[in-house]
């Protein structure tokens, strides 16, 4: 008889478990609902499509249903499952209205996360975001009908790109945050001043350190401030989609996100999570996180289709998901901004005694025409002397270097080893001694008081 | 009574060597003898004065004679040390036909490398080449004063840079080699011919396979071809200065270069080496090289520094260099060129089975607007699982992604392991799984026939 996996949730992780399960168990049936217009798509390209870089926003549709159809994978779109029955093993499945019920062997549940709304912010849940491709359509659209002006609220990742989309399309913009900087989950406080003052290269207006309480259609109040635009637009980070798992027994975890085993099981057997609504482990911290990033919920996608693929054919080998570090990287204008693993104040927390080395120097030999400033920063155990974490603020080529730090910290490097790592170097690339080395150096040398 | 350390060559390893002595131990006396020009220079820059990219000779120089003055070293230019007497420990050097006799406690020995003028090519011995500061300089003038059509000989990194300056230069350039593809010891063959097309779409003409045997002013000849240009310049690679060391008894490797333990210090009690003219240990192959690079001068002139500096304070401590992987990085025109650890042929002739795993992708999200073509290979022993090299062809900022291979070579990563490290990704960055991650799959994932 054949075996039927049901996919809750179509982008990243889903279809990516979806996929590796088809590849490894040709026989299983495989149906994916999805509540939005797309499956398989790239929302770190939203802002993007409303910036204008890239075209239309069918470019960051990765696979098609009907491609999917091609692979004998089954692709529902605008189906929104409302309800999981595990005693029963049966979804309850709402498209356009009608409802049906569909038995399932395997639950890959990858919900995603939607924009965070904080009840404390009164509006908050009307306000516009960006989470859907459509979002991008309509802001985009927005712009294109004249908007001159828009407020933007929340300095992370995405109000910075979409504060950066609108400032590319050429209209005011003011981003309000209520961090003493952007990007405060990102960076520690003095590197992200060196991202305040990218904001502000670009024209846009940067209020740090104020709370929004009210969000109208044409209007953000807070600490006395009021600022007006055409529109307003929200980025106060996501929340993990996990209430409908909890309402069926499915375990969640600290975060509010599912919890999940290394091989991407929930607590229920046959069910299995990633990406966006579900928790991974952090390789420095040893804590559950939940983290909304592109990478992960491929990974963990894929971890989990492994396993349903091999459980579904009988084969015992599972796959192990090897946990995150937190590497993100972004940019601003021309400057690139990139983390990995623990700040310096989160090193604190978890118990470490955290040596910094910062350095500032350029993305090329100095003499080099096209040299610009970066800074990079490293945080080493002064008692282990484990690497734990990284940060870069700078030009062009600079970001991806925070891929260099991520690995280290994965292989469990000390800083005095990471001091001596044999990188590459030419006048184009970088200076002799690379700035990680140099920031290693001084964090290595770091006499703790 | 106060000790004095003569360094014998003042470039990178040389004048590293120096100052860091001189941090360690300030009432070291330091002198420092160069038969060139400059000290402390950048040679990786030179085709770049020649190609205009860099202004001036003058921006290559890090510190001048009278900035190492203002820091207590004593640098004499165009001071050629013609004998090394380690009974006496003195030095004779030749200054402008004077010769003075100059006692030394501590030598420094970092000659260096000299271009390769092979025997069996007639007439090489008087080709220009590019080794010194004065070379650049000569070779812009050349290009200034009209020249139209040059030939260069030599199809490595620096045979590339300098035709591909004249090519900058809007001069005609042919660029012959013996090898079946340029790059042939940095690249395996299929990737050296992307870097073959890389050069020819600079205009360049690219023969290869053909071994030059006789150069003249404005000719070359060799395998039934003649070459014609205003200008010939040979770059046929690098042989280190070691004749001097050798002549007084300082012992030398297989490689033809100064011998040194992992403090580099040599066979001769309170003689130091390091750079291009000294062995390293590769830490792959665990075999005695000499590699010619910057990256390894600094680091070796800066650990033999610390411990003649230590030695001079009378600290048992030692610095120790960890060895090298050869990682280097050159570009022609946009594309980026990167290798580190073994390529495919040197694994199996050091006992290791190749796994390869190889991927063409882009330097970004395949949406990018800016979306170059890159190419990835990572090389893994198929036993100890152990990642042994990897290379890259590709557009803008791909190259530096050779830095996260070399890491995890130096951390003894497995390549099952470097399939999942948590590497940073956005859009105008790279792919979601990252090519490294793509490349490792596919390596950790061949089966062996």
């Amino acid at each position: 008889m054949t075996e039927r996996l049901v996919v809750v949730g179509g982008d990243a992780a889903g279809m990516s478990a979806a996929s590796q399960a088809k590849r490894l168990a040709p026989d299983l049936e495989i149906i994916a609902f999805e509540r939005g217009d797309y499956v398989s798509y790239s929302a770190c390209g939203e802002p993007y499509v409303m910036g204008g870089e890239v075209a239309e926003v069918d470019d960051l549709v990765a696979r098609t249903p009907a491609e999917f159809a091609a692979r004998d994978i089954s692709v529902h779109l605008r189906s929104e499952v409302m309800e999981i029955d595990l005693d029963r093993r049966t979804i309850l499945v709402d498209s356009a209205g009608d409802r049906s019920e569909i038995g399932f062997d395997y639950l890959m549940y990858s919900t995603g996360a939607r924009p965070l709304r904080p009840p404390s912010v009164a509006g908050a849940e009307k306000a516009l975001g960006l989470r859907w491709l459509n979002d991008a359509d309509h802001l985009r659209e927005l712009v294109d009908r004249g908007t001159r002006k828009a407020v933007v609220v929340g300095g992370g990742y995405i109000g910075l790109e979409v504060a950066e989309a609108f400032a590319h399309r050429g209209r005011n913009v003011t981003l309000v945050t209520s961090g003493e900087h952007v990007l405060t989950r990102t960076l520690d406080p003095d590197m992200g001043s060196l991202a305040d003052a990218a904001v502000r290269r670009l024209g846009i207006e940067l209020v740090t350190g104020v709370y929004i309480d009210t969000i109208e259609e044409h209007e953000a109040h807070g600490g006395g401030h009021d600022f007006l635009g055409d529109v307003v637009v929200i980025g106060l980070g996501t929340s993990p989609e996990s209430e409908l798992a909890r309402q069926a027994g499915i375990e969640t975890g600290v975060t509010g996100a599912v919890a999940v085993n290394s091989f991407q099981e929930t607590n229920q057997p046959g069910v299995w999570s990633g990406g966006d609504c579900a928790e991974a482990t952090h390789r420095v911290s040893g804590r559950q996180v939940n983290m909304a990033l592109g990478t992960v919920a491929n990974k963990t996608g894929r971890v989990a289709g492994t396993n349903i693929g091999n459980t579904a054919v009988g084969d015992s080998e599972r796959e192990t998901f090897p946990g995150v570090l937190g590497t993100a990287i972004t940019k601003v204008g021309e400057v690139e901004i990139a983390r990995t693993g623990l700040l310096t104040g989160e090193s604190v927390i978890y118990g470490y005694e955290p040596a910094v080395g910062t350095v500032t120097g350029t993305n090329t030999a100095g003499y080099w025409p096209t040299a610009t400033r970066v800074d990079v920063r490293l945080i080493a155990d002064h008692i282990s002397r484990r690497v734990l974490g990284g940060q870069i603020v700078g030009g062009p080529g600079s970001g991806k270097k925070i891929d260099v730090i991520a690995t280290a910290i994965w292989a469990q490097m000390s800083i005095d080893e990471l001091a001596w790592v044999d990188l590459a170097y030419a006048p184009p690339f970088s200076s002799v001694w690379d700035l990680i080395h140099i920031a290693a150096r001084r964090a290595a040398g770091r006499q703790l008081s």
